[in-house]
């Protein structure tokens, strides 16, 4: 049996509904983790470039758009053990151009920006309060890194019962095996995945 | 480059330093998910077996151990976006087989049982309040499955700031590749990874 | 001035505009929260009983009815900081009659039990997500104690940007002073506050 | 049976163990929260002043010091269901002077800066699991107001069970009567109660 034979036959992989009302979470895409000196380096880029129509799609239709950033404090007052086992988070400060949104994708007056500690965008921020004052009930996720902040970001959508879709060429790593890997985990357990193309088919 | 390499440049895969009071969390070491027909299979059973002596370590070290099910209720009452992406989550309530711990390593009085609908251990449960009440700062995880709520308690573990060791040898999945991959990203991202021979060593 | 006029000077206690779809939160109706020996008094038994056509009323509109309990481990294993400060909350674990619903409100199939080891229904507990999973916008609170489990709830209802409103002659305390207390606090910021007669104003 | 008598039969009010190492949560004790034209009045201004020498303390303790500030984004993006009960609780932005640490307690390098858009200082924040990565077991609030972010911040200090200690001099209230109910409430269900002179006795 193959991998996915095996996961097919314990019921994983089977489709989400429609959402009524999804948001766009554009996680990460700051110039650090498209810099393959810094966080990036892979198809970081490609995917970011990728997501400009995606980007405007959601703004047009008049949906949220969210973007996230990794900021610490910098006198590192609230830099916890995430840093210890990746010493270099500790740059990504308010001001330091690497943790600012890359050009291309600059946020407009009226998204909303979380700024996060940790992988996902969900995780003690108050991201999923916001959804829900906004009335969305599903995500489509765009960023980096597929096997980081992304593949976290993922996990705790559907953890807090928002449907979530991962856009695959949308995202992107450092690496292609845990990018592909990822995708993999992703489309067996915790969302639908679709390429930018199809954008306008979960658009209500 | 190798993969391995990209990840060191950037400063990934630093090790953690050992925590004073480490807890055990046995991630979904049910029947269900050591059957090959319900969600198990692969190295799940042989994971579950390599995990009684560590169990048996830290309750002689007198340390807490966490037990996790997934469990919804009978009536689908709690049912939400998960079960439709994996239909047969739903059949894990209270009172099925399935969801029992395995018999060689059912829980003692004392044990701390954690209940959840989602991947995580920490996710809308009362895990992290419980660990600090008993003056816990790190977690060692074995369990099943790797790439399924044994990574989603590891990147949550992390988030909370509990410093997380992953027994590579005491976490199984139904598919081998997937169970490598999360590995690797745990290793570069969320964890140390050490085998169960090393137990002693994280023991304070 | 009176309070009211500094509160309202401060814009303080404006009304909140109506849900869409709102939930009904029994907040610890058991039967220790009613007896006067063990946590109840006061006007509990009296607002339970005022609950009762508002419960009827939710599920006739096919609304979401949650009922919480306080529930702790038989073995004490999961007791913390709270039951130091109030001893015998440890008594109220899963087969005790003190921690059962009261008779004439009993749970149906289909409606949600919470479990939780803490004030608020949403703390570490799945009531948000699965609120979420349900449409829910507002939620509507009935139950003991206005000063305790009441309260909290209401103050994380709002936080994670439910619409809470708090049916006056359906909550109930022990004692009369922090019972009044609480409603004004609710009132001024955190919800809207109705009597049980005018239900049908807030059902869609 | 005075009030008092009632919750003392029913074994509220017990004392709190001493923490090992607490922090001291300083709560919004900004400039709108001492002016009588914003959010504040009543004793908010005397009993910001009477914090500052258990800021000194804790500062020449070595221990933790951890403001908090309510800040919603310039554009109303974040804005959610309290601003509508609260309106002016927008106001409150990052620039605005009326959200700045007044100028007598102000923030040194190395303090811990919460901003947060709920009444907790915990809900959707980081600040648990900072307080988590220093080894923190228990706080120490101080803060404006009592009856709102200062209650709220020490339920859930106690839900996430952190020992919780009131410092009743040094917590104000814009009106005297929820002032004095909560503090009874804190002090029979969630805290210690303790004044500013006795500070010494809560440090390690």
């Amino acid at each position: 049996m193959t991998e996915n034979d095996i996961y097919q036959k314990q019921s994983f992989g089977a489709g989400l509904e429609k959402g009524t009302k999804p948001a766009l979470i554009v996680v990460d895409f700051v110039n650090g983790f498209i810099d393959p000196e810094v966080f990036g380096g892979g198809n970081c880029l490609e995917a970011a470039e990728a997501s400009v129509p995606v980007v405007a799609a959601f703004r047009q239709a008049g949906l949220p758009v969210v973007f996230t950033r990794v900021i610490y404090a910098e006198d590192g007052s609230d830099a916890g053990v995430w840093c210890e086992k990746v010493p270099r988070l500790k740059e990504l400060t308010e001001t330091n151009p690497m943790s600012q949104v890359v050009d291309f994708l600059a946020p407009e007056p009226g998204d909303v920006i979380i700024r996060k500690r940790q992988a996902s965008a969900f995780f003690d921020t108050p991201l999923s309060a916001i959804l829900r004052s906004k009335g969305v009930d599903s995500v489509v996720i765009v960023g980096a890194t597929t096997s980081g902040c992304v593949r976290a970001t993922v996990v705790d959508a559907m953890s807090h019962d928002f449907r979530p879709t991962v856009i695959a060429d949308c995202v992107g790593d450092r690496a292609l095996g845990p990018h592909e890997a990822n995708l993999f985990d992703m489309k067996q357990k915790y969302a639908n995945i679709i390429v930018a193309k199809d954008v306008g088919q979960i658009l209500p």
